[in-house]
């Protein structure tokens, strides 16, 4: 058979099983994966290098569906390539199975989840960076774009990030097949405009006739051959391509074809059509020797910024595991993750200003087994908060640092204030939300998170607070630190963070009053250290929170939620920011927003009598 | 004096208070106030047209700083047109200060606070699509852009949007002082390579010596000649012009000088310059005329998706208030906003699969006086975290719909699945968060909504749910509905939204066991009807929340904090999303998350044997 007559014969395969399969799962998105089949089938037979019977082999190139949508010419490929049969086919979309609405890991040799647009290209760039700067392997990164997420600013940051990395070993693949979900896109089939934008970007870009073969071979074989900066294929096609009751038309996006029968037979039939794709050569991916390191301790007393803790611990980290890499959108000399630039510059990545490809980087670098960490200030995680959320959706092991927190930064104003980054981390599925007051407290945690699954995020702080932990102490995740306690205590003030502190000057002052106040430092807000808030509760008449953040989804809701199911607790009162914070010095903002030393005090009486 | 020497001292004064603000202040940043100076100086003399003695002037061009941490040189531009004496410039950052370390509406003429990067081009937008389109007066909007934030992908969203919506009415000037604050930008000193840029993406792009007044002259004035497009001023400068001692040095970013009094006598000294900036011609604008209409009202009983009664409210609401514009991206034949966009065509937007400049313009229409809706799925609203964040800090009034809440929505997967959106919404500051459980609920809310301070959300649902509140019924924020209640219930169930009906099913079922629920539907859950949660959690042994979102930070934290400072209320059991959803039919997955009739069934017998 011509080459170019079993790539047809795959193409027409491709659109039948993507036809087949939403009409089995009842919904899905049959003609945004009809457009690319052209494209696929001359990647899977001829550029592709992917072992799918060892989804694990290290020297596979990843395909990353950007246009998750796009799922069934995406299975369709796995029926071809051999890696699921046709009855898992057809279970597309049904309880169960691992064929979901969108990709996930679920099914290998997925790396990550995608399905919400302009995720799939930065965290292309990821896998691209690992093989570049970390496992040293000549592995390509294939990325299948749509055209109306090439409306997502994300995509530009990976354009722009790509391009001025340099990233010869990523190749895009733009899909334009001009219709959106209502209506034409943006460009439609302005080809041209694609091209100036993407060689703007300092890329390499390739138009082609998406359903021309000999064309797609070319553009492909031109692609891999780019040497110095990525490449990128513009490809005009048309959607719903092989079925005239659908090809090019407006309004048929996103269900299944009406006459599925109609189409297959339109299309060719149902056959019998597998490809082999090309294994990679052999390759093991570089890892980086551990040259030693312990953690920093500091005496109590010190005054130290748990963000400069949270760098101290990171370098040493570095040191102590080859596999740690970071990441910064530009801040490293605030977040304190400049130290382990310096320590460990081959394993730091810039990622200047632009958060979701820092932690669509980071995403891609955990797919491809090293441990990241992700810094900048908290305020600015919520700009990822998209690509966190999907994060967790591709089960990623993901480290990340949120400086600056509170309105206890002072004079940089509410912009730069996390004030929401608790609540946000919070509901991340299976995530780890840690916030400590001191330098041991952070050294302890970061090590910890090192080793912790899913999404972690740790809380720091601007300013000095003093060292009240020792470093002998066993500071865990899921743990808190009792600072004053007795037999008779009259009321419990749960805090962390900077107000630690002034829970700490709160309880002497209503100790000089006959009031005895537990403190709990709860470091770790989730996992919460319920045991110990319930004894609380239970030991004394009211339970005081107090927090440098938004009143709703933080300390304050995390010990609600930690007492729930208490029937006999104490009233719970929570102190948090209510205010739109201004400028000021920290003690004054601090005092301001009413969660200072002397509002804890001023509430604990009214407690107290109560 | 001869215009360039005017314009000269006017830049050395506006690089002298600058310094000085920075001063007194003990931080902020004067180098990157510097590096502008020249720019801003012939601005304002001579192409600015602001009333500044009338911000609320209808026909004042706007100006934006999108490089907020520029902060003294804005102000300094206040004191130089007498909006601010040269006391309150040296109260920079000082608490109780208009002038804040990064700007923000407290000190007119300022639209918006800026100070997360990225933002200000976008927000530009919206005020540009409002003149163009809406308010049909000629004011230009000017947007100042550090080089730092063209790393953003927000910023490429604003580019792609102005380029295809023809924005001629608006001017981003790009200063180029090649120094972020760490290190070099991505792409230095090369202004070709953001000609390029800007050019693939439909502007006219300028490059200028920033600090060549001619040259500057000449730019400004071309860019005021362009039709059809927008124009951007892409700017050579140096960081902290003007002053050897910090003058494109490293390390100088973010902080005062180290010899501020040595720094104004190398800029020539501390002098008295006033700028007489151009006013407007006087103009209205446009107001679309309020045809009428009726809000929606259904039978109970009938089944319709809250999504369909949002679109269908929206449009009556249209035709009630000239004033309200909807906004969607790209999916409003989902978020049903297509039916509003059919009937006020003049008053949609389409804003693409851009959710960061889709916020953003909205931003910028209500700084214009609209009242905007913004919709889309609420899952992809956490692309906008950041923006709706910085919409609370410039007290913004926005209206946002997420549709396709939770795992009810089914085979689409948990990348589409808003789980999330609640505790999001909660923590920002002066938020509104409805999740009504049906149409006439819906109808009533979205109403409601567009006279409403602030930030408000509504999410809702793909399904259909049946009609239980009368079109009579009193649905307010801060309601709730009790569905069955009696003087003698064993417990409490709170529902919103998809669970309300689980709820109900399930009391039913209790109710032939001779367990008495009383069923509230919390539809309004920030502000919650802290009441009827009281009375009920007094009157019944247990408390019962269910809802279709992360156990974290949704309706049952919100009932938590309700209840916080009760002493004696009952147990109260959240149950919510605490797996990661897969595809599947709505009923399997509601099933298998265990907030279903059948769940609420089992933990309420717990509940109630405990």
């Amino acid at each position: 058979m011509p080459h170019n007559d079993f790539r047809h014969s795959l193409a027409q395969q491709l659109r039948v099983d993507s036809v087949r399969a939403s009409d089995a799962g009842g919904s899905g998105h049959p003609t945004s994966s009809m457009s690319a089949a052209d494209l696929m089938a001359v990647l899977l037979d001829g550029y592709l290098k992917l072992d799918y019977a060892h989804p694990d082999n290290p020297a596979n190139d990843h395909l990353v569906f950007s246009k998750g949508h796009a799922s069934p010419l995406y299975y369709a490929m796995l029926k071809a390539v051999g890696a699921v049969g046709d009855d898992e086919l057809l279970s597309f979309r049904s309880f169960g199975s691992r064929l979901e609405g969108h990709p996930t890991p679920r099914i290998p040799p997925t790396d990550v989840a995608t399905g919400s647009l302009g995720q799939g290209l930065p965290v292309g760039v990821g896998l691209a960076l690992a093989g570049k700067r970390l496992d040293g392997l000549p592995y390509r990164v294939w990325v299948l774009c749509g055209d109306s997420e090439m409306a997502e600013g994300s995509i530009w940051e990976a354009f722009q990030h790509a391009g001025w990395a340099g990233l010869d070993n990523l190749t895009a693949i733009i899909d334009v097949n001009r219709l959106g979900q209502t209506r034409e896109t943006m460009l439609g089939w302005d080809v041209d405009g694609y091209v100036a934008r993407c060689e703007a970007f300092g890329w390499k870009a390739i138009p082609v006739d998406g359903h021309d073969l000999d064309d797609i071979d070319a553009a492909l074989s031109q692609a891999v051959s780019v040497t110095d900066r990525p490449s990128v294929i513009i490809a005009r096609t048309c959607k719903g391509r092989g079925v005239a009751a659908v090809e090019n038309q407006p309004g048929k996006h996103g269900k299944p074809l009406e006459d599925p029968a109609g189409a297959v037979s339109e299309l060719g039939g149902n056959h019998s059509v597998s490809v082999q794709v090309k294994t990679p050569a052999p390759g093991t991916p570089r890892r980086f020797a551990t040259v030693g390191g312990s953690l920093p301790r500091w005496e109590i007393g010190e005054e130290i910024a748990t963000r400069q803790a949270y760098g101290e611990a990171l370098t040493e980290l570095g040191g102590l595991r080859g596999d740690v890499v970071v990441l910064d959108g530009e801040v490293s000399n605030s977040t304190m993750s400049a130290l382990f630039a310096k320590a460990h510059p081959e394993r730091y990545f810039e990622m200047f200003i632009a958060e979701q490809q820092m932690v669509a980087a980071a995403v891609g670098l955990q797919a491809r087994g090293w441990v990241p960490f992700v810094s900048t200030f908290g305020a600015f995680l919520t700009r990822a908060h998209d690509f966190i959320r999907m994060a967790a959706v591709s089960r990623a092991d993901l480290r990340l640092c949120g400086s600056h927190a509170g309105v206890s930064i002072g004079e940089d104003g509410p912009s730069q204030m996390a004030l929401e980054d608790v609540s946000m981390f919070r509901s991340i599925h299976g995530s780890t939300v840690l916030h400590p007051s001191d330098a041991n407290q952070t050294a302890a945690l970061v090590a910890e998170m090192a080793t912790l699954p899913g999404i972690s995020y740790v809380r720091t702080l601007r300013g000095r607070t003093p060292v009240r932990t020792s470093p002998e102490e066993n500071i865990r995740v899921g743990g808190s630190r009792v600072l004053f306690n007795s037999d008779d205590d009259d009321l419990t003030i749960v805090a962390c963070g900077i107000t630690v502190g002034e829970a700490e000057k709160a309880a002497e002052v209503l100790d000089a009053e006959g009031v005895r106040a537990r403190v709990i430092d709860c470091y770790s807000i989730k996992p919460i250290d319920r045991p110990t808030l319930v004894d609380a509760a239970a030991q004394t008449r009211a339970v005081l929170t107090v927090e440098d953040h938004w009143l709703e989804g933080g300390l304050g809701d995390a010990v609600l939620d930690a007492l729930a199911e208490c029937a006999d607790r104490p009233p719970v009162r929570k102190l948090a920011v209510t205010e739109m914070p201004v400028s000021g010095k920290p003690g004054e903002l601090l005092h301001a927003a009413h969660i200072d030393a002397e509002a804890i005090v001023e509430a604990a009486r009214q407690l107290v009598k109560a």
